[in-house]
């Protein structure tokens, strides 16, 4: 063993000799797991190439392999490793030879176990650099290892393996980045507790793949042709996807936790995405403002639900988790192969394009895109052209980033020839000459500018030379990556227990998996699928809302999502009850948070709603201006008015700033609005109020023990809320009262106790003023969630 | 001669003897215009089709051809036509060599040219009916003639030819209608002045076209497929096309007055067009219901404007009109053989929906169709199919009315195979087997359910049938001849000088006929055409609106359309620079009839405008309801604001109906809005506000002699006008010219006098109240078309 260590060591010094008159500094590179399958594949091979492109840089290099085996077998795995390194073909063979031979002699072998392991590397690469006389430049540690011993490798660095002042750390860091938002939280408040965030490198390998790394600069460099074009006007929908021909045989220990939804989308898809969304920055190579515009386009993502996603499983799926974990046989897993997911962004460039990211195992081929379709806005007079390519339209127009494998097997940019002719760097893309007989997406190739790389470089390649640049951009910082948890884990939690399709794998899925938008989300096309998986856990159904009794009024129950779909398409039904018997609908809303996914469903949802016809009435106001993001009336407005076509006339905000001041009684903002309703609702009788519940009982703004608006005339009155902002408008509850259906709507474990109190008490609208709502000819439906009702 | 006649007699009555014991009484048709082209080619064929179907339903026949030819020539040319008449391929020979010698025999010429004529014609029906003692059931006079001749004719049976008292009289009137709506208006009051409406049959022969005809029985008899989809939400685009290969050589004395719109696309397509997006009628049989329907369709129509079409005209045109119309080598032709345009509903049900109508001569194929391609919301996960069917996206749906020729060469209906299988009747449509080898816009015959007629009719066969059963649904109806014409006057008018493309013809046309949408209109793809042909007519130029001075300030003056988009353009660029520098826009709008094309212009041709930042306030109010239609503000609403996304907060109405009362002095209104204007806009000083001009020189609400408003305070006032509603609010103009911008719009020939009057006018407000127009550190621009400025 010993002699094994002490020959290592000898050629290290020897060939770091050779190279001791570098002036830039020496770079330590640190592989933790050394010996795992990344590095046998990529890793090592991404460091001989940064070998090879920087010998001549100025820089000085060693390279440590490390791991938990011990000395002799781990040196052995390593070196069997690297001997087997391959020479580029754009390398000249003798070079190589002579530049691997080297790179061999810089490299060595660690043991990295216990603290004292990283003590002691830590004073090997100081003595090293200390006998030679050379500058340290910085330090690389390359963590290709399993997530949770990501804390503990990161506390010896911190404490043992810092480099002296002046010179860089940049610690690498390999997905899963977590599980879910709290769970990557955890993870980087960890982290941060032992490095800085410039010191680290989070690594989505897609951000080195040519293809993806080529958007922005894409975008950047054709702005002139774009900028007309790359928004909804023009863009008909973008897909990204990733089809693997591959199963999770093998690594269903790691699949099984994760699903396609984590292992692809959350990080690969959505990189990809943010590039094509995101506003350009004037920059698109200063990391920061590339950073400030992605998160700007993660907030105007519309949230996902749960039919924003399709989800398969391929069938052996379930039998190699069984084998492989050795579950029992009734063991069913939960765990997505395949999904596809409509995304949806509000912003003013892309509201209304769909994006649609999908990715599987078990598919029919292995490729990965993304392409931008344009509308196809042309007719074609002459049907010779039409007919022979086989198109219902003219030819169409889009832009393909291409990431690899499938029919062109090469990244590659395409852009239609009907489109424009692309600015491409020179230096780095080359025209590809067209394959006639392929085509790609109903177009033969040679209906395209298609361009390759120069030089294709792994991903991994790519990655390594921007760690050695500094190139922050090409990784995931940690608001990036906290932005896209957050983004997912939504849907993430909404489908835990949604049916899986079950898929064959392969050319035999024929259309099993096909999919498509409806009503604002995804369905598989093919209706009746031969076998759903369904979870097996216990719940209340999730397909359909619990009907029973709550305070001797109907009650809707569901999980709170299937409770707002249903609850939005019962105000649907009244609404269209009302404006056939009556011409209108008189609908009345509540402030609060609760509403706003019932406003935002509405507007998303429900195109067939008899806005035109629909009054716009306020329960309750906030005596500050409308504009005031703590108005009712604002938050209404933000969420369903500007989204739907509500006539100016029969929207109703209540006057709580007459005459430019805020609720002041003389100028009888109550009476103004009363006279309204009674000039305008028949028998000032609302078609629907809508009401919440607090957890103090009060509803609409008529708190417990109010002096106004718990008894009397039906009208509109001023109140006083325990917080602020103190001053409120409220309707009465006698004027709620006289409505023809009242819909109370409770929303999540916060309100479990005041229904519970609720459920038992009796009519006292001066302790509990929601308890008094009980309309005099009208019906009362309580929709309350899971979680207000069963805590 | 007069042997000739009296044989031809001699046979008429002999076989109309035989035919004496029929009961259900006996049917007149004349046909005039017996010999002429389209009598030859469908008329008689027709009629010989009716008497073959009709000859047992009890009712007996005779057929009277006529024409200005004397007798014996017009006998002959007749009974050459007659001689050739074909029996169709389902009607067994012999019978129809039999009844085809009956209907010779029961065939008779008539010269019909003077009124004596008439008489005469009128005396021997009614003594051979008198002869054989039948009852009369009806007479049919088909006018195949030149419509120059229709009032005469109409005159002559009105006074001479007229059915006893319980038979009924169908005149068969054949386009043209008119020229425009003005000459179809005329010609539409002249024949009522004979015929009443139920008496009139004016054809158009694409409604008597199998495919078309059953257009409506297809939505009605499938409405549980269509129903959800028949709208914008599902319908991507509508293409109804009539491609011709001929071209107009021989026809050109027709052709050079018409073109291709009004031969094509004013009545044969748009009749299809109407079939597609009309509501549809409980019962579709019921004429007078379809024709509702009909007329509110095209109420819901867009406006036409110049960038709706594309026109072409083919290039031996020119050559053709000299060579026939024997006109100068000089002679430029500004008539279209082809058109493109872009037709739009703002129907709830259409609205967004493209409706593409497209026809022309010399192209590459002759095919007619209506298509309903649906919006393509799948993604097709294998590739396989995507691949193979060279489609870019998963395959089309569509249904296509397949009127005939092309590669069908057959009326047919055609279904996409995953959209539904359509219900069809089973005794008039069978389906038909796939040729495997046709595609069908993109999709091979196989892909789609596929029927065609059991019995293939002629256009004219089936239209004389239903003359005959009186079925008026089948035929235009004065009311729907105006509508349509009202619809595309418009069109004719402002495209009269506007440039062609010309085009070799046939296949030699490649991409030079395409277009595609943009901005709101249509444009040729190919941009830069070889050959424009420029109308030679010296005229200002339409292109660019002509700069100068009025008053002193600067004037802008087009023709109308051209004068609106500047003037549209101008405001958002205004409205850009304001929100640039200070965030807002604070536009003031006036009301009155010319800003509606202007609303317009802006709601749908200014994507970008930034809304979203503009307030919108009133110059003027009248003292009436927000909601009554003579509102200023009722009018910006339903063609502005309604369809661009202002936020609420922004809209700021006069508020002319305080405390459920108008304009009362008590309430104070015009210093609410004073305060509002002082409290949202920086020094009162608005960024644009818009005026008119009225004949009488008031501009605003500010009437000549004024008590309000004229002077003093930049203030809101209360005023009087001279007509009702006589209450008014306004700006004064001292507020108007604290403006940056003023703009004012005069259009049309009404205002041409005032004009010239303020022309030479000095600074009299009290006067011309609008002569007081001069923004005190702003600037004033005139917007004022040619028929206002040069009358």
């Amino acid at each position: 063993k010993m002699l094994g260590r002490v020959l290592c060591t000898v050629l290290f010094i020897e060939v770091f000799q050779s190279l001791a008159e570098a002036s830039q500094g020496h770079i330590s590179v640190v592989l933790l797991g050394a010996t795992g399958d990344l590095a046998k594949k990529y890793l090592w091979q991404g460091l001989f190439q940064l070998y090879m492109d920087q010998v001549s840089s100025g820089h000085s290099f060693t390279f440590h392999g490390a791991a938990l085996t011990a000395l002799e077998p781990g040196q052995r795995l390593m070196f069997d490793v690297l001997k087997d390194l391959s020479c580029p073909p754009d390398e000249a063979p003798n070079r190589c030879a002579v530049l691997k031979d080297q790179f061999l002699k810089l490299s060595q072998y660690h043991q990295l176990k216990t603290a004292e392991n990283y003590t002691a590397l830590n004073r090997e690469i100081e003595t090293l650099l200390h006998q030679e006389g050379l500058e340290e430049a910085g330090r690389i540690f390359y963590f290709s290892v399993p997530p949770f011993a990501y804390t503990e490798i990161a506390r010896h660095i911190n404490s043992s393996c810092r480099p002296p002042a002046g010179a860089w750390l940049r610690v690498v860091l390999e997905k899963p980045f977590g599980h879910d938002l709290q769970s990557a939280q955890q993870l980087a408040a960890e982290l941060t507790g032992f490095f800085r965030e410039e010191e680290m490198y989070r690594v989505d390998h897609y951000l080195g793949k040519q293809a993806v790394a080529h958007i922005l600069p894409f975008r950047d460099q054709n702005r002139q042709f774009l900028d007309p074009i790359w928004n909804r006007h023009h863009v008909e929908r973008v897909e990204i996807v990733l089809k693997e021909t591959v199963d999770a045989k093998g690594r269903t220990s790691f699949y099984e936790q994760y699903g396609v939804i984590r292992d692809v989308l959350q990080n690969h898809l959505t990189e990809a995405l943010m590039f094509l969304i995101m506003e350009l920055p004037a920059n698109v190579s200063r990391a920061e403002e590339v950073l400030q515009h992605k998160l700007q386009s993660f907030q105007s993502l519309w949230g996902l639900e749960k039919n924003s996603a399709v989800l398969g499983q391929y069938q052996a799926y379930a039998s190699q988790v069984r084998e492989e974990l050795q579950e029992a046989q009734d063991y069913v897993s939960t765990t997505p192969t395949f999904a596809g997911v409509l995304i949806r962004s509000d912003s003013l460039r892309w509201e209304g394009v769909p994006f649609l990211l999908t990715s599987g195992k078990a598919l029919d081929e292995r490729v990965g895109y993304a392409r931008v379709l344009f509308k196809n806005r042309a007719y074609c007079t002459q049907s010779e052209t039409l007919r022979d390519a086989g198109h219902s339209q003219c030819k169409a127009k889009q832009i393909i980033f291409y990431f690899g494998h499938g029919a062109l097997d090469t990244p590659a940019v395409l852009v239609s020839r009907n489109l424009f002719r692309p600015v491409m760097p020179k230096d780095t893309w080359k025209e590809a000459r067209a394959q006639s007989d392929v085509h790609i997406f109903g177009q033969p190739l040679s209906d395209y500018y298609v361009y390759s790389p120069v030089k294709e470089r792994e991903a991994y390649s790519v990655l390594i030379s921007n760690i050695y640049h500094g190139r922050k951009d090409f990784f995931i910082t940690t608001e990036n990556l906290l932005a896209s948890w957050a983004f997912w884990t939504p849907l993430l939690d909404s489908i835990s227990h949604q049916p899986l399709r079950l898929y064959p794998g392969g050319v035999e899925n024929q259309h099993l998996l096909d999919f498509e938008m409806v009503s604002g989300g995804l369905a598989f096309t093919v209706a009746k699928p031969v076998e759903l998986l369904n979870p097996s856990r216990q719940m209340p159904s999730d397909y359909r809302a619990i009907q029973s009794k709550y305070r001797q009024s109907p009650l809707v129950s569901a999980w709170s999502e299937d409770l707002i779909a249903q609850l939005a398409s019962d105000i649907e039904k009244t609404a269209s009850r009302s404006v056939a018997r009556a011409g209108q609908f008189h609908l009345a809303l509540s402030g609060g948070s609760s509403p706003v996914i019932l406003f935002q469903r509405l507007a998303r949802h429900h195109y067939a709603f008899p806005w035109k016809h629909t009054h716009i009435w306020l329960v309750d106001e906030r005596c500050v201006p409308l504009t005031d993001t703590e108005s009712n009336f604002f938050s209404l407005h933000s969420h369903l008015l500007q989204s739907v076509r509500v006539p100016y006339f029969n929207i109703h905000p209540m006057p709580v700033h007459l005459n430019q001041r805020l609720c002041v009684e003389e100028d009888r903002g109550p009476e103004l609005y009363a006279k309204d309703i009674t000039a305008l609702v028949a028998n000032a009788s609302f078609d629907l109020v809508l009401l919440g519940v607090g957890t103090d009982g009060h509803t609409a703004s008529l708190f417990p023990h109010s002096e106004n608006g718990l008894e009397g005339a039906p009208t509109v009155v001023l109140t006083e809320s325990p917080v602020k902002p103190h001053q409120r408008m409220s309707l009465s509850l006698p004027l709620i009262n006289k409505a023809r259906q009242v819909f109370v709507l409770v929303l999540g474990k916060g309100k479990h106790d005041i229904a519970t109190l609720l459920s038992r008490a009796g009519h006292e609208p001066r302790k509990w003023p929601i308890s008094g709502v009980s309309p005099s000819s009208g019906q009362l439906v309580w929709y309350m969630d899971y979680e207000a009702l069963l805590g």
